[in-house]
């Protein structure tokens, strides 16, 4: 069924793969048979080098209307603020993905969570995927991976601080959401157009 | 802060690799410096070979109150039925992937996609993303990955010959949600617990 395949182009979707992690050959960039993406395959063992996106998992920790975060003690970002997120590890569920991040960055547990948005950012092959929860027993402080940890109002978010795009996304959505009396999944794409300049859609 | 590490054990959760795939040097498994779980690293050129769970997207495909099913042309599950879905590639959204793969495993267009559940499968490193959305102009046919292609009255369902338990339960699921009236984004997990059963939970 030759007419479902070949209609996409598919530019440098694959990092640069020198040797086979199984043999340690050399490895070549094609299209294996029977697939329509070009990968780094191994001709000595048949190792085929799969690259996929990575998700990120991070929460939307609350207590008493205000919200935890944490400002980055590593790069890219440094002294910035973000909620706790960070990249999901084989053998977790995302939620304990979320959680572990909260409480390696924040040092805080957090209970009662709700997926709350899910971003594609296709440019960078991530997968954000944010929750919202409750801070247990008011107790945080800083991980290893920051410098502070706070809680704030919403009057109070340093807007003009937060880390990243999908940061200050998941967080005016959060405000207008409890503002509106109603929490609802959001999903979206945050990306970079031809000119480098950030698209945010949501659907 | 060494409180908030060190907390877990981590058995087995990297696929075995032998040698760096930037130079070729052979790789150990150890913990990083700053790091908390054991990865593969090149001492040769400092390479961390990171592993992380892949997304699956997939979609329930509607049309009339039907729902379009393939029944599988490849292993596993040969000749069992499933609903378009497939691994998420680089250079793409979530949703975009569910469209592809309902393009190519039942030649089928898709709009309307809407959020509809997330499930993590954590013994075997994978997180579903499933879709909800509308079949476009009554086509479908199968792909090159499936044996045949059909839509499906909710009496209909093969019950008994769908291919894996996250199929049965996203369709379980919106059975119930359609004939209460009201959809809604569910999330949870399906894994296998110490004594090898399967384990649904939903949050």
């Amino acid at each position: 069924m030759l007419f479902c395949y070949g209609v996409r182009t598919h530019p440098r979707t694959q990092a640069r793969l020198n040797y086979c992690c199984q043999c340690g050959a050399a490895v070549s960039l094609r299209v294996p048979r029977g697939d329509n993406l070009p990968r780094y395959v191994c001709d000595a063992c048949g190792t085929i080098h799969y690259q996929n996106p990575k998700i990120v998992a991070g929460c939307i920790v609350v207590a008493d209307e205000r919200i935890l975060l944490c400002r980055r003690a590593i790069e890219p970002r440094y002294g910035l603020w973000t909620m706790p997120a960070g990249f999901m590890e084989n053998h977790e569920t995302v939620a304990q993905a979320a959680a572990r991040e909260t409480l390696e960055e924040a040092c805080a547990e957090v209970a009662d969570l709700s997926l709350y948005a899910l971003f594609s950012l296709p440019h960078i092959d991530q997968v954000y995927v944010m929750f919202r929860g409750e801070l247990r027993e008011d107790r945080f402080a800083p991980g290893a991976e920051s410098l502070e940890t706070a809680l704030f109002a919403e009057s109070q978010i340093p807007w003009d601080a937060l880390a990243f795009p999908v940061v200050r996304e998941s967080l005016r959505l959060y405000c207008d959401d409890r503002r509106a009396g109603a929490f609802r999944v959001h999903t979206g794409t945050i990306t970079r157009g031809p000119d480098r300049e950030l698209e945010i859609s949501l659907d």
